[in-house]
């Protein structure tokens, strides 16, 4: 685990950038500055000026798929501009959700992966270790599975108890740990507006989170790395619209670099 | 739910074809009969030859889109290309296991229903209603929720026991009835290796299941259609590599037809 290249490249860059921001991009057309034409071009340009003139103060970017298919075809090729935008250095995560039976996930890791170069992906839980193996089974990629969301329909199933007196995303978690042992890549996607996140933190001190829900949502960036950063003080907290569409003006480059100045860590 | 048009079509398809065959597309470059060029324009013919011949006796086409991702964007050209040789009244169902938080579940709506046409979807219930609602939302379009599926791993999570003495699947089976109470739409996928097919119809005589792991992954069909068929005798056996590489031969388009002849209902 802690030799995986995706863990020391985090732990690099969370060092030079002194945050654990994890850019989301969400494209969406009604959101982009007034300046840009509200089509695909104009959304390309956008997202390809907001990436060049970030990749030295965040530590990856996440690309949610689901944004882009909204787009249809179009969308997915802009998918495969944003690579060659995003410097090795930088990993990209593909927020897709994806998990199904072994030759079906065999495919979509071959989508992910190797089609759009992602470096990692987040993975439902739902069917279980043959659905995820897969994805697991490139060895120098990473994978991070849900457990904790930060919807309210976490409450439907994640938060059941179980016969066990866990809850399911605590078993989820568990399940996931003795998977990282033995596979070395895998993380969790645990939802920060969730006070669970101390408690599955005191579980493992080891294990790398993708924290979503700071800014938009409503969690707090300072509170989420003290309850969800592992011992090497990593843990990525995933902000997507709040620092994307900081400004509809021109200034929005200027305006999305001083939001993420404002989570540098105080040392 | 019973006059909803998606199953209303299903109901007549089935009076027609005397089977409750949902024909899978797995599209394989390998598994193409041996005269077609390996590459997306075999696989765009092969496709194309293999729906326009079965129109007459399946009553149901479920893409798997993991297998059109997996040869990257000029597959998912050739996604969009299906929706012409499908005609109108053969439901087409995107298998696609999406679900996420409620704008990106909107987006991942956005792009089976309306970018690619499907009729029908196949979701993750991991995140609760609100990942799923905004699917429930296009009334005309049916949504199956993943209650147990047939790989191995559905016993990592699917048939954990709860608290309350279920397994999660069937908890997830019962949310899901209270749901299609509401929205009319909600079918579920049930995998036919499991013996708990008969137990879930046994709880619900009305709701549609999607039954896959009949064929190639060794369930039994006409067992899986006493055990899983709702009142009105209906539900969707998927089967996908059996009947579609049924002869790498020219004489493949009579190959899966006579396969396809042997499920006829036994009156």
């Amino acid at each position: 685990l802690l030799n995986h290249p995706f863990y020391q490249q985090i732990k690099k860059n969370t060092a030079h950038c002194q945050n654990n921001i994890c850019l989301g991009l969400d494209p969406d057309l009604s959101k982009i500055p007034n300046h840009f034409p509200s089509d695909i071009k104009g959304l390309t340009s956008f997202l390809e000026q907001v990436i060049k003139n970030t990749t030295d103060i965040v530590i990856a970017y996440k690309p949610n798929i689901s944004f882009f298919e909204g787009l249809g075809i179009p969308g997915l090729k802009l998918l495969e501009n944003i690579r060659k935008w995003i410097p090795a250095t930088l990993p990209m995560i593909i927020d897709a959700k994806r998990g199904d039976i072994g030759n079906t996930s065999q495919m979509q890791a071959r989508y992910i992966f190797d089609y759009f170069g992602a470096d990692a992906v987040t993975l439902h839980p739902y069917m279980g270790l043959d659905s995820l193996e897969p994805f697991f089974n490139y060895k120098q990629k990473y994978s991070f599975i849900l457990a904790l969301t930060s919807n309210p329909g976490a409450a439907d199933f994640e938060k059941i108890s179980l016969a066990n007196n866990q809850t399911l995303y605590q078993y989820v978690y568990q399940k996931g740990l003795s998977w990282l042992n033995k596979y070395g890549n895998i993380g969790f996607v645990v939802g920060a507006t969730q006070q669970e996140l101390k408690k599955l933190r005191a579980l493992d001190q080891k294990s790398l989170f993708l924290i979503p829900g700071v800014g938009a949502q409503g969690g707090d960036y300072f509170q989420s790395i003290q309850d969800g950063a592992n011992k090497d003080g990593l843990c990525l907290i995933n902000m997507s619209r709040s620092l994307l569409y900081a400004s509809k003006e021109t200034d929005f480059l200027d305006s999305t670099r001083k939001k993420i100045s404002n989570y540098t860590i105080q040392s």
